[in-house]
């Protein structure tokens, strides 16, 4: 499986329509990713009703931390209990930060994913006239895995050359953002990450159903 | 007042005990700096509690925002009625991500404070590299305020030039992190953030007393 589907919001005071949702579709993709506003709003209680909702999935908190390591491992600690991995950002580099978040998630088994660049325009502005300097940061901390966007396939192609087979490459950008299904897995991804797409629809069961349908058909012509 | 203090995490479930001290010490100072352990932990809930009991604060939502506009605006609009300030990135640009969010705390009369430099070492790494990229992202975006390191007091001093007199420069870093008290005011910082000095202290009211004393006295030093 190949799909990851992003939660970002809720719509009600407990956030039960999520993990309604959440529970229909969560044995259909590999894993599920919560974003910062599910978290500022609902705190560690999201996880641990999605955690109790799918009990088989790769859960993924997604708090996009760049934060000293200190504060980053008092957030890790809080969430270790419901979720499976964490995404912080590469541009804050390893003294004091990523370095410290590494060595305290494999302590714990957790799994580490570092964003490597971002979906939207203006990560052209900073963020990727440093990619030599993040690539660097990511091959001395060996994450797991590493976020690089849909929308700029070539980026993923650059990343994957530069850091070999073994790191997983997540792919947001999929659906509202412009990309379309299947095209990050051609160009080196493992998982394509789909948000609004999904959570936005009237059926998001059919609608997961449609994009792993697409992804298979574009891997499927890609692969020939 | 130029003091910021920073709570970061929780011992108890609910948080009562952060509550509890900060209600004791909100008089003495200007702000109270919410970190992302405390929202990952409890939420909204926190924010809304320490509004109750610091009616007259400036309260700011540390989250290290760094993600693209619509998620850091869904995240706003959870915390807006608690909070006046948010801190982001700068590194993550300006196109679809901090414009949207610049624009979206304009409309409801929200704090932005932007992230020039971080005060751990790995911030040289990638970050302080593309120090004129980001004051000029800073530029475009002006913002009430900036957060620059009490732990390289150059770097605030080249802020201030290079963005001047209007703008607010918040710099953590003192006490636990190595700066003492008045030297990044000494530089041009209009408030220093203190944590874990103040909140790991036996007495967070007498701590936060000498440092308030530590701040005037090196103050008046440097202003002869």
């Amino acid at each position: 499986m190949t799909l990851i589907v992003a939660f970002d919001r809720s719509s009600s005071k407990d956030g039960k329509e999520v993990i309604g949702t959440i529970s229909k579709i969560c044995n259909m993709v590999s894993g599920v990713k919560l974003g910062i506003p599910l978290f500022a709003k609902h705190g560690a209680t999201i996880a641990r009703e999605v955690r109790e909702v799918c009990r088989n999935n790769m859960i993924i908190a997604d708090l996009k931390l760049a934060d000293i390591g200190d504060i980053m491992i008092s957030t890790a600690e809080v969430l270790l209990p419901h979720v499976d991995a964490f995404i912080a950002h590469s541009f804050i580099g390893r003294e004091g930060a990523l370095d410290d978040l590494k060595s305290y998630l494999d302590s714990r088994g957790s799994k580490l994913i570092l964003v490597a660049s971002m979906s939207h325009k203006g990560s052209t502005e900073v963020y990727d006239k440093e990619i030599d300097s993040i690539a660097s940061v990511i091959k001395g901390i060996n994450p797991w895995g590493i976020v690089a966007p849909a929308t700029r396939p070539e980026v993923i192609g650059r990343l994957r050359e530069s850091l070999g087979k073994e790191i997983k490459i997540l792919s947001p950008g999929v659906g509202v953002q412009g990309a379309k299904p299947g095209v990050a897995l051609c160009n080196g991804a493992d998982f394509e990450i789909v948000g609004r797409y999904i959570t936005n629809s009237s059926n998001p069961v059919e609608t997961t159903k449609l994009i792993i349908y697409e992804q298979k058909r574009r891997l499927d012509k890609c692969r020939r």
